[in-house]
């Protein structure tokens, strides 16, 4: 709860410098104070670059035409990021994979609630390292349903004027699913893989994970979740720190083989204009969760992070019906009943 | 600025009840504890209704098909309000025209900075007020530009326990257009009906409003506004009630006059799929902004107002390219550069 209440902090009072383009990808985005290639944090930054490659390679052979356009910016401050955005391709109508690093300063309250309330001395800003991958698929065909994911690291460093105060470190993230139309083969195969590869680190988190992301993928003036969930988790920092960068390099590599295979059924399912509507008013649904509830999007926005890269996770195109209501028992009924009341899939 | 945080505390700390849709109008949705039909809040309803019904008649007319759907509904504790849609009309393609009145409790420490900061005694919450019209009409032509309208009454009531205390009041509002594409004849047409009505009660209003205009209908995290502006006011209460109750009368009479002719202008204009999509990204930033900056909209989310009444202003499509950028010197350039560098009209 310490660092949750730290982070809240965080989000509502840093701003980052403005982003410049580069022509090239540079070996890193760390700055040489962080340390050796050993550390955590080269270490994640190593793990999110090579799943952005593993990933998009898959979804670019799945796809069968569309290529990854890639976009790569620094800041003056230390950090950059790598965005790769497919549109308009066989399969996907805009799928989107980031990588970013950046560095901040976050406000000294945030720190002092970390080092303790009773703590006398006022220290200066305290300095922070945040790295992650964050990506949105959309496929055209309405069968085939919208992934996203994201894996994140935070880190502070100690302040100048306090140079043995302890570190605070979290990760965060998840992976869900989103379809617009229920094939529960294809939810109980996404949630399978989700919690294989949360077993192999510990039984109670897939439980703990499948319920957090139920709960934060909610669109509360809806009543509703954006769709059929997966694992969320953020601010995880009570467990060994080796072991939790292990868990999210498992999650991170298990995207592809938890997606692609529905992706590869559902593709080319044959579909009449009312399926493709109703996927646009889902798609709607999805652009009301990210643009008022989610904590990246609207840290994004309010800080100043790279709009494009950011607002990437939108669909192509999305749909506004007023008062839309589903037939009672129809496909697209089912659908929305999993929203507003989450299923257990295995 | 004692109305604008007593206005902000409310917005952050009222929750109203939930709404039950109703078979008829009712000739009025104030309580009879209101007082007689002389007086503002009676006078005020009456206005917003009756401008309804004439821009409901005027779009209908205009539309060559299309029909308002009317949804009436009204909360236990007072209030309700009619909301009419016409969706995939002749020319429009989602059009809506909403009317509500609303009775809420706003949280002591809001009323207390209304009475004074050296005031001793802590009331109860205090009662308050509120009615308003509101309207969006999406045109389907990418040369036939958005409306909004949106005229507001606000009025607090003394507190139970200190009766002789003085009532707050202010109005709100403003009407403004939102082209894909400029056409400097209607720009021109809309700026001057608005600086027309406003100059029947002070010189000052429509250069001050039309700043403020411009001023909010702004993406903060696009640098851009979501339109070419119109008149925008908030909190008014520093004029003769009278008076500002005659004015907002005025502008709301003004909406069609200023709009319809335009439309009239622009509804059969020939246009290809690339004029489309320019159209569908600008109607993605009206979503943009509605969703993360509108006041009346993230208000009505949070406190629980009638979303399908809230998000009708939402357009029926929109569409998100990445990194869409259009060329130096086109049509797409020029609606761009006016709304990141406001003109005056007039």
């Amino acid at each position: 709860s310490i660092n949750k209440r730290t982070s809240l902090s965080v989000r509502s009072a840093v701003a980052i410098e403005k982003e410049t383009p580069q022509d090239e990808r540079p070996d890193t985005f760390l700055r040489e104070a962080d340390g050796p290639s050993s550390s955590v944090r080269a270490r994640f930054e190593k793990m999110i670059r090579d799943a952005q490659d593993s990933v998009c390679a898959a979804v670019e052979a799945a796809d069968g035409g569309g290529k990854f356009k890639e976009d790569v910016w620094s800041r003056p401050g230390g950090g950059g990021g790598i965005s790769r955005v497919l549109q308009d391709g066989g399969v996907w109508e805009k799928a989107g994979v980031n990588v970013s690093v950046v560095y901040g300063m976050m406000p000294p309250e945030a720190y002092r609630v970390a080092k303790g309330e009773n703590s006398v001395e006022k220290p200066g800003p305290v300095p922070f390292f945040a790295a992650g991958i964050s990506s949105v698929l959309h496929p055209k065909n309405p069968f085939a349903p919208t992934l996203h994911f994201n894996y994140r690291y935070f880190e502070t460093d100690a302040p100048k004027d306090a140079p043995g105060a302890p570190r605070q470190w979290w990760f965060g993230g998840g992976t869900d699913l989103t379809p617009a139309y229920i094939f529960e083969e294809d939810a109980k195969h996404f949630h399978r893989a989700q919690k294989n590869a949360c077993d192999k680190f510990d039984p109670s988190f897939y439980p703990r994970f499948k319920k957090w992301c139920d709960d934060y993928f909610f669109i509360k003036h809806r009543g509703e979740r954006r769709g059929l969930g997966g694992i969320f988790f953020d601010d995880l920092n009570d467990y060994d720190q080796e072991m939790l960068l292990a868990f999210a390099s498992e999650c991170a590599n298990s995207v592809a083989p938890a997606y692609i295979p529905i992706i590869e059924r559902r593709k080319d399912t044959p579909f009449t204009d009312q399926h493709k509507a109703w996927q646009q008013l889902r798609r709607g649904r999805y652009v009301e969760f990210n643009l008022v509830y989610d904590r990246g999007t609207t840290f994004g926005l309010k800080t100043g992070g790279r709009i494009e890269s950011i607002l990437v996770s939108l669909p192509l195109t999305a749909r506004w019906e007023y008062d839309h209501t589903p037939e009672e028992g129809s496909e697209e009924w089912k659908l929305l009943d999993a929203c507003i009341n989450p299923k257990e899939w295995i």
